[in-house]
């Protein structure tokens, strides 16, 4: 709310999804949150209206049966706001239109400028977990570990992408997770070279990599975790390439601090890749936040002065994908803690395995 | 491009990833699509650049290092373009903003009225499917068919609700889908009254409905369709609520043929569950419109003006929950042809079933 009034409102309206879920509790679909003088109500539907206020606890639950938003505007209006900041990056065009038609006509040209556009108010606050959010997120992270060493056995090279995919998919549920945090990345042989390879038909090779991505969905909380492995033995090129970014990965996780920019984490990698003449292969930046979303702030990329606070939750993940060869990616989920940062993935060991 | 023309558009740019998808057959992230004098340009990023050739065909590429939509927006500048439609519903107010900042400065004050809003004009065009459209859905749609068939073994009072999403899963991916159009419900007992009933850890009852809502995704293409089974014998009520909602679908099945609006469809459905005293249950609208997304136009919702035309594939899915007792939907896809309406998960049978 004090962000908000950086910008002349005196009143917000949150309608993202995740946001509103970390503002409330509440996870269902169409609702909003309104604050204002300190006070902060829950809108939705009919529908919700027992699960609303299961979740929701002490906050006051309003249901109607507009769509949530709309409630939320009428509600502020009789409250005496006169300008409301929404989320820019998360409200379409069309939508704002909508919030703008549930203002009384009698504003008159004063609809204009009632709402007033911010960008990721609640979502910078969700950057830093609390106690809770850590608990659940460790929690995340441990259960991604476990399901990974449960799958060494069936890495073989008669096994495909898929198959291991929708074991891990499936032992994950067994395992308590709501779901995955995104769709699963199996990348073996020449497809390692994909950043974002999703789990083909393709049988593992008897030699060469295999790019293990994924992530579980528990208690709303996502984990994200990527191991490359190999199969047989490697080449000394191969072994190379997996040590320069095993180091590049360790060097950006022990450059994870409180105070420290993000940068100053994502140059720590990119500078051994550079000096090991692999810089040109790390296509991507270095980490990014996770939480309810997997993807979130802060973004771990050259030159990001944002700095990095105790309670985030961050990834480091590093990788080398040389056209036609081969790709190695490692990727940790990082507690940045009063001191430093706490690898929340450490149960997966990431040195050099040959299957 | 005409219906852009009618709001005193000269130039379209479409970035909604279903609609790029759908113009260009690109599938890749962070691509944009320009229109303008009968020309259309596909525009996205180096990571993209053999695959957009390749799934483009005889579309012209370019490849930039911006972000697809500016590179789109200066592109129809050079191309004289005056007045360029977006889609106010796929569009953030924090998107436009950074369109906006791709226009040349030089254009000063008219930079505020180069875009002008418009509202799914390419979701409207997806609405009518062509034959290949239809024949991958028809795949999709018998895939789905299949698979119920071939849970119908371990629907048993000792397995769980995810054990049975779970396999329906698997056995998707086994078949060839890509994954599942949304995520599975499987919702038995009481949870049958929730109509979007995840699947839980919860056991089936040794007595009572569980209702499967599924679908998967084939070559980009959703397929969605529902239905209710019973575990043990039904008490007289059961059967009639059951035989209710058969009726009432079954009487918007054959209520769809061109020229027949949504609302038409809607009412048949709900007629029958109202001489049955049911009406007040039936919480939801009767049915959508499917393909690359599993929700799209036209909504078939009461007093929905909009006319069935050939071509269209919607969904007929009536439900009956009963606050605390139980509930039951059926749902099949159907494509509307030149003469009536064709059910594409015919495959699967939709008598009552006791299990």
């Amino acid at each position: 709310m004090d962000a908000a009034k950086a910008s002349g409102a005196d009143a917000l309206l949150v309608t993202h999804g995740p946001d509103v879920r970390w503002l409330s509790g509440f996870t269902g679909s169409n609702g909003a949150v309104a604050l204002i003088g300190g006070r902060a109500v829950l809108f939705t539907d009919g529908r919700y209206s027992e699960q609303a206020r299961a979740e929701s606890g002490d906050l006051r639950v309003v249901i109607g049966k507009k769509f949530a938003a709309g409630l939320a505007v009428e509600w502020l209006i009789e409250r005496g706001a006169t300008k409301c900041g929404f989320d820019a990056r998360q409200t379409t065009v069309a939508g704002l239109e909508t919030m703008r038609k549930a203002l009384p006509k009698s504003m008159g040209a004063a609809r204009r400028g009632f709402f007033t556009a911010t960008e990721g108010l609640t979502a910078r606050l969700r950057e830093i977990k609390d106690v809770d959010e850590i608990r659940t997120m460790r929690k995340a992270a441990t259960l991604g570990c476990e399901l990974f060493a449960g799958l060494q056995g069936q890495i073989q090279a008669d096994a495909t992408e898929m198959d291991l995919a929708l074991e891990l998919e499936l032992q994950a549920r067994r395992g308590g997770a709501e779901g995955m945090s995104f769709e699963t990345i199996v990348a073996s042989g020449k497809r390692s070279t994909l950043p974002h390879g999703k789990a083909s038909f393709q049988t593992l090779p008897k030699r060469g990599f295999v790019t293990f991505d994924f992530g579980v969905v528990v208690d709303g909380y996502c984990s994200d975790m990527t191991r490359t492995v190999h199969m047989g033995r490697g080449s000394p090129r191969e072994h190379a390439v997996y040590d320069a970014v095993l180091e590049a990965q360790r060097a950006a996780v022990a450059a994870v601090a409180p105070g420290v920019t993000c940068g100053q984490v994502d140059e720590a990698a990119r500078a051994v890749l550079q000096r090991a003449k692999l810089g040109k292969w790390f296509s991507h930046s270095t980490g990014h936040g996770v939480g309810l979303e997997i993807h979130e702030g802060p973004r771990l990329a050259a030159k990001v002065e944002q700095v990095l606070e105790p309670g985030m939750v961050i990834t480091v993940e590093p990788g080398v994908y040389l056209p036609g060869e081969f790709g190695v990616r490692i990727e940790d989920m990082v507690l940045v803690t009063d001191v430093g940062g706490e690898v929340l993935t450490a149960a997966s060991p990431k040195s050099w395995t040959e299957i």
